[in-house]
């Protein structure tokens, strides 16, 4: 593969519990493979549980908790999703700042799944088009955004998708984003 | 106990997995201590898995499918919680009718921890004040309601708590409001 991402540095932002493994697995090799440096980011430092579904995974090592870092270290974000690990990301006010803060730095963003739920928590969906996991369109709605049922849906930046079976066009269309560098669009729903 | 909701048939309201079991078996004991008909309505037939947070815990028989029952059928409703619990309902129009049936009727309804996001789905939480777990405040009041944090918050027939710590008062006050039966109030943000 290209190393169109050589020389990037790609936060990949989880809960220490609660993700979709593979929503966390592939796109972290996608993004590897491409030629960034990838860091796991969370909320306590030691080991974060990976799930499949709702059955316990994998276990992957942390590498910065989130309070110990800033979206200025990184060049892009990737929210990986799993209907427990943004419930508890959004509660955690150092995690939604750090989101918040590619947005005002017009970094690129790939969210998948429930990920948006903490793009809700960081208020940076309003005027925005997005996919989700489709249980939370109606807070993605509230929250200011145009949800529509896509595959893929980039707007300007910002890459989201559905679930782990649309996880081959997400991790095609993040390295595509994230080579693309700074939208300044990012930072108007910021 | 008295029995004071003798002949009041009470609904409990719960996916086919994911509900955190104690907020389902703590409020189903005391409606039913109380002298009420409780029934485990759910998405789909057979049983239900409870979780112990993210942990399987036991199973427990669905007695009607939602889409077979009507809010006209019951006196009271009790959404218990568990994240990956109302997350699954709210993608069940037929889940998301009933719950709403019960606020037109002016029927009481308790809530507890996650579960305010099928109140978000079936759109009765406008100018109401509720509480719920904390990571889903974000959620409630973009849905146009008041978030408190409270042990147990009572807004005129609606019963909502933030989690399994509450379940003592949370009990208490369902059979309380559920006595009291019909609130008009209810049907305001129906």
């Amino acid at each position: 593969m290209a190393n169109e991402l050589q020389g990037r540095r790609v936060a990949f932002l989880v809960a220490h519990e609660g993700v979709e493994q593979v929503e966390l697995t592939q796109p972290w090799e996608a993004v590897k493979n491409a030629g960034a440096t990838v860091e796991l980011v969370s909320n306590r430092s030691g080991e974060i549980q990976g799930f499949n579904h709702l059955d316990k995974g994998d276990t992957f090592p942390v590498d910065k908790v989130v309070s110990d870092v800033s979206s200025s270290d990184y060049d892009a974000l990737v929210l990986p999703g799993g209907v427990a690990n943004p419930d508890v990301l959004r509660t955690v006010p150092e995690a939604v700042q750090f989101v918040h803060g590619f947005f005002e730095q017009q970094k690129p963003v790939g969210a998948i799944c429930h990920a948006p739920w903490t793009l809700v928590e960081a208020d940076v969906l309003r005027g925005r088009t997005v996919t989700s996991y489709p249980s939370l369109q109606t807070d993605i709605k509230n929250a200011g955004a145009t949800w529509v049922d896509e595959e893929i849906v980039t707007d300007k930046g910002l890459v989201t998708s559905r679930n782990p079976n649309d996880l081959p066009a997400f991790c095609d269309k993040i390295v595509e984003e994230f080579e693309e560098g700074k939208h300044p669009e990012q930072a108007r729903s910021a």
